[in-house]
């Protein structure tokens, strides 16, 4: 299938909110989603950019039944071990249904890999559901180490009112 | 006990370094650590820093056996939710043996969740090793969510060769 993929500009970043609401639904937490287009063209497309993006996209003669050109999404930002330096946080990696199983998922993060090393960093982190079977055995079939499941390592996280109080201890 | 929580500045560096591998020795993973003193002055004291630090310090009369003043620390840089937005991540917490159980780890990661609130992030992000029950008993304690246990989150990386490979799909 006839794709490309290309580091997204402010103008993805309506398809790149319909996507993160399809990628939220697909993991079935689509409550959890506060995000929207214009945060996501303040933080990731101003001067000191919070994050960065990647798009795969089709031509129009392969564009969804609603007229979806920009078909899959990675997100990323800069992040930094204290073991080995500088490292790449990749927050999202989605292609939509119709379009799986055609190597976009794989273009994706083989661009955020080149991004990674192109930038210095050692490693490229994310997290996945255990219970996507389908995207576990992808990142395992590329190369990629389940470190909560050899290691022991628990993600952990503190927000909302258990942050504030937190703050004030 | 007395003690004082400040930010971490370029003179730190050399305790920071010394207590990365402290605590990389406590987890038993001594050997993953490539970071230097060196690499910790440029990547976090630089016009653009990696990553952001905290100290723990206690008075002349409390030093070590060694002479150190500086006995915990916490690392942490800014990282971007696709749902709620900016966020920290915590990437290290360390207090000295001998000064555990005196609210020195408590002091700290409070201070991270004031500048995590300063600057407009809702959520703390960290890992913690599943057999560490003290530090993760103490993470729960304070509000905080594993939710590798609760969702099903797992943390996965890809290094080395296999980050090359797959720049390479």
């Amino acid at each position: 299938m006839d794709f490309s993929i290309r580091e997204a500009n402010l103008d993805d970043c309506k398809d790149i909110a319909r996507m993160i609401m399809e990628l939220a639904e697909y993991v079935k937490l689509a409550e959890h989603v506060k995000v929207t287009q214009k945060d996501l063209e303040q933080d990731g497309f101003s001067s000191n950019p919070l994050f960065h993006g990647i798009i795969a996209e089709v031509p129009e003669q392969h564009k969804t039944k609603e007229g979806h050109t920009k078909i899959g999404y990675a997100l990323y930002f800069y992040a930094y071990s204290s073991w080995s330096g500088r490292a790449i946080y990749m927050e999202d990696l989605y292609v939509m249904p119709e379009y799986r199983g055609k190597g976009v998922g794989k273009a994706l993060i083989s661009k955020v890999a080149q991004l990674a090393l192109a930038a210095g960093c050692h490693q490229l982190n994310f997290t996945v559901l255990d219970w996507n079977k389908p995207s576990m055995d992808f990142y395992l079939s590329q190369g990629c180490f389940n470190i909560t499941a050899t290691m022991g390592y628990h993600y952990m996280r503190c927000e909302g009112e258990a942050l504030e109080h937190l703050a004030q201890l």
